[in-house]
């Protein structure tokens, strides 16, 4: 799985080749297709694999405090796991873009990035839903429908990464400030936009 | 261009021949092929006329009230143009998805989708920068991100309608709300989401 990411990076989704996956690992071709008979059973699998480093990640990364929890997830989102180098977020983002572009036609594709949406989104909805409950984010916010944006002004951040070379940055700064001017304690002056990315052990539950 | 667009909705980006559009069209594929050398330069053509038609759908909604004119920004946005049909706008955006997915590879397709963003971007910040003169936005609003970030969420809605089936209905509404809430008025209460969605004649400039 490690080396159909580093392929995916170097060679993009269309001129894959399971013999480009073979060369980042130390299987043969013919071990690769024993356990999957196509390239395209491969990218199912990995991006199972994608997944399950995510959950992992989100469940190393969350804490007690729900709008904490939340920067947390955007830590996450923004940045690279560990131990993969920066440069090739954009070529990875690329080439989960061109089997995104797949999905309509491929179902088995659309199902394992509809269970990314669905659990990126529950992620958030629950943080949301729990940050109302202890009077830290907003009452009248509407948990489901902001779960969603987030995640969705996300992925337009990852596609304008990969199809236009921008940097998410300023995109990542305004869902911070934004996460903050959903906090209860915001009503009445709006959150100031550079203290939003060091919130740390800012506990409002 | 008329036909491109059908075809496209049709046929989607990779299955598309100059064929299907000339069956669109009144037109052979040997007129086509006097215009275009190849679909590639008939599809880069149509990127253009979309960002005309694009242009002109702004232009006509424009307003003077800065903070209406982006809540018509995201009518346009998240309407079909007139005398489309609703149920293209999927099958439209796929299209457009497998286009932002060839553009990593292809200049050609990757400078005409840059302008289109230039071109939204330019449309909001110019807003935001007018709202804040006006005293209608917030003045701590960082103009140029704000417009960015809202490019890029309505971007992950169309991502995620062509790619998921998703309704970019729950992002719209929470778009507008976001407006609202950047509003010089909405200090002291959060803006109400829902008379978000009915702005008409609100001036506050």
């Amino acid at each position: 799985m490690e080396a159909a990411y580093c392929a995916l990076c170097k060679r993009g989704y269309a001129d894959l080749r399971m013999q480009d996956i073979a060369d980042e690992s130390d299987r043969s071709t013919a071990a690769l297709h024993y356990h999957f008979d196509t390239k395209h059973d491969l990218l199912v699998a990995f991006l199972e694999y994608l997944l399950d480093r995510l959950q992992s990640r989100l469940d190393a990364a969350a804490v007690d405090d729900p709008v904490e929890r939340v920067h947390r997830f955007l830590d996450v989102m923004f940045s690279p796991p560990r131990g993969d180098p920066v440069d090739a977020r954009e070529d990875f983002h690329t080439a989960i873009l061109e089997i995104r572009a797949q999905a309509p036609y491929d179902e088995a594709y659309r199902e394992r990035l509809a269970a990314f949406d669905h659990y990126n989104r529950s992620v958030l909805q629950e943080a949301f839903e729990e940050g109302v409950e202890a009077g830290a984010f907003d009452p009248s916010l509407d948990q489901e429908d902001t779960a969603t944006f987030v995640v969705n002004a996300i992925r337009g951040a990852h596609t304008s990464q990969a199809s236009l070379g921008q940097s998410p940055r300023a995109i990542e700064r305004v869902l911070r400030a934004y996460v903050e001017s959903l906090r209860t304690d915001a009503r009445g002056e709006l959150a100031d936009p550079a203290s939003a990315t060091d919130v740390e052990g800012e506990g409002s539950g």
